[in-house]
């Protein structure tokens, strides 16, 4: 089991009482500021008897939520918000509870919105900013989307965006993003840190594949597969209802099949769950066609559910034999509509086949209430981050708990499905599909 | 920090291969079995440099899912299915999986459905039994309600009950409901020992209120608080559209109030949350009234969400006068209801209060689609416990594993919010409501 | 067949340009104005070979829409919106509508709001009115209820709210609300016309309960029907799964059954569904109970479905043993509550019954999208009324198209299911209930 | 005005006295047969004071519902029911339906599900009929789809097609289906006559078009709308938050843009609805590229919405050019995304376009609760319409009335917006779209 340093880097220490009136004792019903001397553990399994590890404070996790003592005077505090990246369930209602926390219980006044991503920081794209209050906020989250906009990407503008964190005086930034935002916010809090400035960057991580490591689940994730389940539920009973009929579905899922995971699961209808962890062939007969061909000559309809990032060694060899060396992946979706199309049609078996991209319905899609709430907590524990002084941090769940975790830590893998572990292994049972689709046994 | 024993216990060792074909290697792309050997801790929560300990076997939890070697031979088994207790979300899922578990994964064919609770197992109530099949079962996990119908409690007849078994050749009994349904379960385990009988109970704990110990969250618990949201959204939309609009919202939580707290932070629109984990007082100045009136003065409307165990020193208090004597709890949403009317009437001051009881509405859904991946893994795992040998055993949900936790150590205590804790926390920082509406502060 | 006289009141000539450009043209591809002489007919039911009859103008309804030449001047133009009585789906779909069209139609850019309903026209209750834009409105129609707010009732103060007009110099008046708004203004507009003032009076008509004649369906009942589901279906999981269940709703619907006749239908679970239109009984061997009881017996679980208004017969005996003589009608739901229990109590048979009251649930939903449509065209259809300089006038949908209705006619006479029509007959049919739960023959 | 034959076809005289106990009179609270001499008028638009005309017969719409007296024998009937084509909301519902009366209230048991469509009824495919009885289809109206497959064309199969009705002793077929499938209907009742047989064939019409002439709207047309109002809601949402975010969704209508249409009105962020019934072009200052550019100078977003028949124009021309002369149209939404995106790139205006054809979520969903009562009355009063003898037969709504509609009549032309009616006018007033995208006017 690998180590890590959970450390969470701070500003300096925090000194001014908080405005928010907390409690302190146990037992008198009031609830409490969180300690500063309460951690988690990370690795919770073990083997019974193993040697005894006596935990030292870098390797636990931080447990989030509002201090007694603070570092930044509320007054004074400047705090921004941008939201960068694909669109996600749930923007909304971290953006409204970083408002209203930082409005009704710090009593900062002065927020502004960065519109559409990092580009809103840097001055070559003239974007205006707008400011957020309560009365602006408060029924956002009833909406897809983000009120801020997004972008993708921001280049080598890191300097340019702490001149204008600078020029705006702003004191807190919350950066809600992915992997690539997370990334960008660690250089920026470099930057921050090279010019000593006083600046706190916290991040809310956002990534609707899931696939952000040490962090339970993100948020908008369960709103996404109840969007996902829509369109297995429609590919199902197109393909039931057709003679020979197939209902493909592609989902989100890059470098993590978890959405094309949960959904199979919520349906009981997939009967093929394809992901980016578990390679598989077409051909052969262990591969997907022979043992489609099988399914539909026994009960005449299937439903493939793929991750986008799924069969990537398939598409890896059809780019060789692209001449326009063209680097953009091919769309497994498309690919697989024309392989099972082409199969079958080789072997004069009618199948009707209806294809279904439901990516940007389920991304715009708003928060469901379990997610609302997901949303309503992170923002929340990301403003008592930032006003206690906690730096380059990220608010997670992990172990049910709300906690900080070092950006530097959380982006230097991805989380993936474990094909080894209990949620593969209850995709395969409740799909019924066959263990491996390879010809020969793979390692790792 | 209290220390419990979780061995399971089991009907024997298990020698028999099991028909599910998984793998035993890492990093073959195959789903695995589960080994024995692995557990997980139970506290997660420490200070750095704690004393480190060594954890003993039955200090830890035991990780549930499929064994190598089984106990029961699928051929000779004949698994039962009951329901008890009042309506929860996701019920039929968890028959659904059980059904589909047994007979696709195990080959078990012989599967009983036990209607209307435990009486279905008394022969006095004469009420017949059902086969069950992967047919019958099929679409049911989109109805609420369980199709096995339910009862309360089943009287000093655990003999007759454990005599039905043995009539029935009974080898499992599955058992889906909430703490007393599981006493009564235990009940069974310990007669079916004292006979020697190989018979496996295993139960998957069924509690809308959430309040079961040792476990996340129950199944149908997200479903319930998306529902009672629907109620408090129409409560905030009549109390803001009229003068002095109050809405009254009350949901189900006996001595628990996860349903109102949740709710309460899903809906943003929550002005007082009242849970049975903290008193509160009508009269005085820091009473609810008093407070509900300034709310009105200054905002005039205002939302309050009472799970239906909050207020009970209130309730006592009238049941003192009340001569019949009767022990069944007051309602406290009707007693709000005509409190809050009385005191305004009183003042002269004019409202429009709304009392809204979805409590029916809300039981009655079927699952969404998180809980409804929930109660198919629940399922699947309860068969793979059972098949396994083990009795005596709920499967619950724990820092996100799925695991075994005895039957006794689950019934020995309720879980309640915390109010030192970080849950209600988030509640008082939501609803902005009083930290503690008392006139003197108390103690536990 | 009754003739009644379809003449729309009118302000005076239209003069003025419409600054809508529409075409005149037929096949142009291009929308047109509305010809001032295009109507429909009543009365489409016929025998055949009835005598002809030349219809004149006053008999005939006249169509809605834009017309070329229009009363008011856009830049000279205050218009008001008022929302009174219950909640509906729709309320604000309606304001929206109105609020666009005047801005961007007809250049209108002077709109208030009324708060409160016709309360925020009298002086004495000091409710400041809101001033309306389209920022304002942009995403209100996906909310429940009403951002004007809404209230009962305006006593004796026609002259006072004329008062109010002429003080804020309003030209226009929307009225949204039932039979109770429309004759409050018709008074107004009586009174408007006898101060020889030029203001437009036009109503657009809310009632839940779809009772007002002349109008196909009224806004906001589709979306009242599938909530109204909901609770059917709730009662019926309820009733299903417990030994003996009876599920009991009551939905809304004073003097008219339609919401629980439409939920009957859309349900196919429910077994008794009680209107005010159709009489029935609770004793004897015809009555509700014997039925009731018969149905238990044969399938074990029942639904009764009960408008508020259904049972009159039965609660008017009831009122005559009240002593406090208190006019105010008992409560049907309720009443059934106590009865059916009573009753199987007595025959020591042992029922589980569940009653279900949504009425908040229903009335605060936002408007399904078909309702949403139907919204959006009656207030834009309103606006084109008034800007013509139409008065007294209801918009509503007859025979599929959108026409005008003088308000003095669609308040004579409420609309009620016909127990020899079609849609009584459709009921009779699905729930299978007997024809008539009367011991003897009854006779309107 | 064209003038109808509207005379409806009947088998023979009905003399046998329908199960069915109904009232005859008016007044005894009890539902009544249907009078055989109740009709309604087609055309209901008029001008005051014109000629007066007297209908006969042939000119009026019968309607629909139970007769006294009917013309097949139910212990001796065998009813068969078929749906073909593709998927569309409340298909179910309608099977439900049939299935409920034909056994309830005319005691018919003898009921065969016809699977996928006509196929199965040419022996030639080899494709079991299924039996239908209440408990089969109990719950089928909550799924999507149709329990009896379905599938397009027949070929030239119409005497194959009699030989199975005459082989399986069917009394009555049930054609669930469009245009093609009422045609395919309409040719086997003619082969049926020319055979002298006494098989009665009744049509259900079903179009999620709404395409169908004589009908008010068709089934499921409200629920695609709110489906389609989904993916438009998405569109708007991406499109909204990125910069210059164009949402870009197809939605079904070959020849009519009703869905199109209705969900623009339903959603309000329509800014370009493009439908069949109005030609439009891309190129000129008028065209769409130009006005969707100055959109977005102005609103930096847009939303387009076209139904799949809109812009053949602009498709014809693009076929001109392609060699390989394949008479498959194109895809418009493919064409305007190239087109748009090519636009703006030669601009060097940087775009983001998403793209949404939600189609296959859009019809495979189950009807929504408004639809599924107008299918179960649909389903019903075909029943009623075939126990009596009527043949050649469509069950439809028009003005409100269920009515009989002739086959011949109803597939005879296509209903259509009309560019100079209501419909069009409230999309051109709510959309804010340009009266005409074309650089010259045109002309029918």
């Amino acid at each position: 089991m690998q180590k890590y340093d959970f450390t969470i880097p701070t500003l300096g220490s925090s000194t001014i009482k908080s405005p928010i009136s907390l409690s302190k004792k146990i037992g008198d019903f009031m609830a409490n500021y969180v300690d500063d001397d309460l951690y988690i553990i990370y690795n919770i399994e073990t083997k019974p008897n193993a040697v005894a590890e006596t935990y030292k404070k870098e390797m636990l996790l931080e447990i989030a939520g509002p201090r007694e003592k603070i570092f930044f005077q509320p007054e004074n505090t400047h705090a921004a918000v941008v939201t960068c990246g694909g669109l996600c369930p749930g923007l909304n209602d971290v953006i409204r509870a970083i408002v209203m926390s930082l409005w009704y219980h710090y009593g900062v006044k002065k927020i502004t919105g960065i519109k559409f991503g990092y580009k809103g920081l840097i001055p070559d794209f003239k974007i205006p900013t707008i400011k957020l209050n309560p009365e602006h906020v408060e029924n956002i989250h009833q909406q897809g989307g983000t009120i801020l906009g997004s972008s993708r990407g921001y280049g080598d503008n890191t300097e340019k965006i702490v001149d204008t964190l600078q020029n705006k005086n702003i004191n807190i930034l919350f950066t809600i993003g992915g992997d690539g935002t997370q990334k960008g916010a660690l250089d920026i809090a470099n930057e921050v840190k090279k010019r000593k400035l006083n600046i706190a960057v916290v991040g809310i991580p956002k990534t609707i594949d899931n696939d952000l490591s040490f962090i339970q689940r993100s948020f908008g994730f369960e709103t996404a597969v109840g969007k996902a389940l829509d369109a297995v539920t429609s590919a199902h009973t197109e393909a039931h209802d057709a003679v020979n009929g197939i209902g493909l579905v592609k989902v989100m899922g890059r470098q993590s099949g978890f959405i094309a995971a949960q959904a199979a699961l919520a349906s009981n209808d997939v009967n093929f769950c394809l992901v980016p962890e578990v390679p598989f062939e077409l051909k052969g007969k262990n591969g997907l066609l022979a043992q489609l061909e099988s399914r539909l000559k026994k009960r005449h309809h299937a439903v493939v559910l793929t991750a986008e990032g799924a069969g990537q060694n398939l598409l890896e060899k059809s780019q060789k034999t692209d001449k326009s060396g063209n680097p953009k992946l091919a769309d497994i979706g498309l690919l697989l509509k024309s392989r099972i199309t082409q199969y079958f049609n080789q072997k004069n078996f009618s199948i009707n086949l209806k294809y279904i991209d439901p990516g940007y319905i389920i991304r715009s899609a708003p928060a469901n209430p379990n997610d609302s709430v997901y949303c309503a907590r992170l923002g929340t524990n990301a403003v008592h981050a930032a006003m206690a002084g906690k730096t380059q941090t990220l608010i997670g769940l992990l172990h049910n708990r709300f906690v900080h975790i070092p950006i530097n830590i959380a982006v230097a893998k991805k989380n993936k499905i474990n094909p080894d572990g209990p949620l593969w292994r209850s995709v395969i049972e409740i799909t019924g599909q066959p263990q491996l689709m390879l010809n020969q046994t793979k390692n790792t």
